[in-house]
């Protein structure tokens, strides 16, 4: 990827306050693949003291749509039209680490996928598949 | 539903960190429907300014969870197995209201759908609607 | 509606060689709002002796589809980008009937709903809803 | 696997009406891995002449639920408790190749997902992506 297209995925991220607010990072920018990663926050929990659903969906949907949008010209921004999550396994351990996939990239729609693993010592656990539609809007 | 009943939720929803850090508030409690608030805080917004996907899928998944909790025994707590939005604005306003509500409650699985409406001054505009899976636990 | 717009819909639903195969029917067509009934046929069951998921899907995605259409120019077909559908009870009875709902209409992209009932004598049980977004394309 | 692994799984498809009625074939069985196929016949096209999203779904539905029960007990059947289909290309060739996956067994759910591909000649595209979750339940 250019510079330039690497530079607005990382003006755009930063540009959300709820990634700030949560943590996370950008860790991995490639042609249709993205990596966010983010401490499990004492401000991001559920009732039983894990990380809220909320958290791994934002991580989620964050990965997926950055990853459409390395794979859309540089005025285009992405917004998610739907994206659904499976959550497998309690946001638990340090930290989450959310990977974005595009799976078909297009003008109208870009169908993508996520990963996100919770690592907690020396072990990543599988907790959320995610699987959605992302749309192009002019930046 | 009884005191103790309504006290359970209002505990739970008060331990969710996440809740907090959103500024969200449980405004309606009865039989397999919940509303919750928050303001749009500057916190939690997406790139272009309006509030971040995670923030309207948090709200929405907590009414839709605790809308199912309604409807089970005091011992008992909900997760989330699944569930998809689908966005149909962007979160633009003053605050967001969720409304979570069972279709179906079960002791394995309760299916549950909640909708976001976005307030603008006067206006309210329907901004998301979710549908879901909730599985009872063991508190 | 007007009678060509009707008309386009039967036309369209007659075209789909499923529709025919499950023996359903269109039997409501009004903006935003469509039923479509079927018998549980002997061919259309899954190991059980139920209406198979495959029958339940086809009749709630049709409805859902069409709902859309009825609020497109004559000139466009929809086609579905994606649908979700959460089971709620056996396919059990005489038929199914398939109530699809526009949520949100669209150039780009309609958000759409269908429930389905089971008849089986005089009682009529939710037995699947869905959630799921059209793509309007040119006919 | 065992034989008496395989063979429960062959009787139970063999016994979905739905399958025969579609000419869809189990090719493939493994552990947490099932592969069916269909020819895209004549009976079951949407308005447009392509296989109907019910023919991809109830494939690729069948694929996810069959690759669950390959992780069960004898004694067990499943059940579609939700499932999600992103539908990618239009069902266009000669044959349909639906790919079921297990992410995560379990006695209480099973999270699934599929992949299903239309073949055309020698060109085999991706179709549809199906994300779901079984539920076990006795035979």
């Amino acid at each position: 990827m250019e510079q330039a297209e690497i530079q607005r995925i990382r003006d755009s991220f930063a540009a959300q306050s709820m990634m700030t607010t949560l943590g996370a990072e950008m860790t991995e920018i490639s042609k249709g693949h993205i990596v966010i990663c983010a401490p499990i926050l004492p401000l991001a929990l559920q009732q039983q003291g894990f990380g809220h659903a909320g958290l791994t969906f934002s991580l989620g949907d964050s990965a997926a749509g950055y990853a459409a949008l390395t794979m859309l010209p540089l005025d285009m921004e992405v917004v998610t039209a739907e994206i659904k999550v499976n959550l497998l396994a309690p946001a638990r351990g340090e930290r989450l680490i959310a990977t974005g996939r595009v799976i078909k990239p297009g003008k109208r729609l870009s169908v993508v996928t996520a990963e996100v693993h919770a690592e907690a010592g020396d072990t990543r656990t599988l907790i959320a598949i995610l699987q959605g539609t992302m749309v192009p809007v002019s930046a």
